[in-house]
């Protein structure tokens, strides 16, 4: 498998900058997703280009149409017009720190809760005056890599989730399982520190590690109207789906528990609150776990912490609030989650403790 | 240089599926721009992606990071978060044609000239059924390839135009030339046909050719409003810069031309004329013509016609539509231009014709 194939080379020594090195490849043919295989390899600007002869997994006609790759020079770009572009290799210029740790429960489908926090930590390689002027903006974009795709093959069309199971072009959806697997979320600029290259948004739906590829300050051009746009009737602007109601002993255990341990993304216990509740309300449950259990006991990790919740109907009551234990992602039949979160001991735990 | 480091890979013969095969390359050390050596390769889903070593060529540190490269599988991503996640290979999906031939008269900065067309090509492996449900989105966002960058390192930090010359960090400019070279601009959906695998759309500001790595449906929740959004003050949302005047020989022989020579993008003379009115008001005009050349006559393609025009104060005169004779580029002093199209022989040649 490709596992396999990774492992073969990742333990090569490394190849100085003036020999690039040999590197030899294994291709899975048919079984893992994209295109076929390789008819060159060349290196401009750093990056890794290169040519692929081959057709996509799930299309239909066998295609052996030529596809090439160019450099960014304006002279391959124009030889290359007649047929079709290669590819182009991204770096990310730094990775994502989110309140939100895992995919549950990150808000899904550009619905961003206003109090989620998180920063984006810059790589070392990346100049600190690229930051500069950046605190004039209020919005920016995020481009990023959803790097925790699971998907092997990239499917023509995917659920939407408002169409209950039903489907539509990959094209016609914002789903992160995409030819291209770069996602593009706006996000409110906090703060912008130039000195320790971290930039601090809110209202932010990224998760804990996402790879960041670009910055991109919001244009006025892309400030428009709400009458000068058209949805299908599927989509909406993303809405509560609970009613939130803390109990006293969770509004206590979430005060006692930023006393006890400071949060890194949250200052304040109010502020948290919020974001907790803003989580939760726009339903972070799986179609699945929906499905399974229409009323029951959910838990989500937020910053340190670790919220458990019950739904009744159209409302959703935060139960407790505990001090989490570790990041730890452990996975079961498919599924991965936060160690502990969300298994039937952590249920059973749980249970027995509020005496439910 | 990296161009014969492509040559010496180019002719090689394709390799199989299943033995993709030995490639060999060299890396041109610190002269051409971003990061450094290479310490492995793999391939996953179709595509290459490699590990690297090394340091960006505008840093000031001498830089020796571990960058980790991940094929987006959970476990491999997981083991990553604590060093730098290294590249992802994107390929194009399909190819924009745009009225738009040439950098020179396609609107910047977000700007977009609203009759302004063009329609995207997928490539033959995209499968249609990608595209079903997108005709109920008036407006979508288009994630391309800056292909035409022609800078062989990325700065910290660029020039902005509405500063005048003053330069401004990369992540507060939509500036084409970044770490990663991936453009967002925002398109209105005209027509959607699926069997032809086309997308056609207006308002857009991209060139001929780019290379279009992804369609993203605009989400309600980005549709945000003017009040919730602060700018710095030297931006500012794009305006005319000139008032256009038609003289009634331009007018007449932009409806000739269109009799006598079908339009790829434009199917009649008051569209086309509007998008020719606001391509020109928003000035095509780069810094340096505008300041050699003050009061002086110039020249754009749009679609297949040459547009010759002449500008007073806030004024721009249409004074000549011509057809296009071809595509073809050519470049003088680092310049590329359409053949012919704004050399001194072009315009001593209109001065005669035009009388002036």
């Amino acid at each position: 498998g490709s596992v396999s194939a990774v492992s073969a080379v990742s333990g090569m020594p490394p190849v100085s900058a003036l020999e690039l090195g040999e590197m030899i490849v294994k291709h899975i043919e048919g079984k893992k997703g994209l295109p076929g295989y390789c008819v060159g390899v060349e290196v401009v600007n750093g990056y890794l280009n290169f040519r692929v002869k081959g057709q996509l997994k799930k299309g239909k006609d066998p295609i052996h149409s030529d596809t090439k790759s160019t450099e960014g020079t304006a002279s391959k770009a124009t030889k290359a017009n007649k047929s079709e572009f290669g590819s182009i290799s991204c770096r990310a210029i730094g990775v994502f720190r989110s309140c939100f740790k895992e995919k549950y429960g990150t808000p899904r489908q550009g619905a961003v809760a206003r109090d989620a926090r998180g920063h984006l930590e810059l790589y070392s390689w990346v100049p600190p005056e690229s930051l500069e002027g950046l605190d004039g903006f209020s919005h920016v974009w995020l481009i990023f890599w959803f790097h925790k795709n699971t998907n092997k093959v990239t499917s023509a069309k995917v659920s939407a989730p408002r169409l209950n199971g039903g489907k539509v072009g990959v094209f016609a959806s914002r789903a992160p399982h995409r030819i291209n697997p770069i996602g593009q979320t706006l996000a409110v600029v906090e703060k912008v520190d130039i000195s320790a290259k971290r930039v601090y948004f809110s209202g932010i739906d990224l998760i804990e590690g996402t790879p960041i590829l670009d910055i991109k300050p919001l244009h006025p051009a892309e400030v428009i109207s709400r009458q000068d746009v058209r949805f299908p009737s599927w989509i909406t602007r993303p809405q509560s789906v609970f009613k939130i109601r803390w109990t006293s002993e969770a509004t206590q255990q979430l005060k006692d528990s930023i006393e006890s341990k400071p949060q890194t993304h949250f200052q304040d216990f109010n502020q948290m609150k919020r974001a907790i509740s803003q989580s939760i309300c726009l339903d972070p449950r799986t179609l699945h776990s929906k499905n399974k259990h229409a009323h029951g006991i959910f838990g989500i990790r937020l910053d340190g912490v670790e919220v458990t919740f019950e739904t009744f109907g159209n409302i959703a009551k935060i139960l407790k609030i505990s001090n989490a234990s570790n990041d730890k992602e452990t996975e079961t039949k498919g599924t991965r989650r936060l160690k502990g979160l969300r298994t039937k001991e952590w249920l059973e735990r749980t249970k027995r403790e509020l005496k439910l």
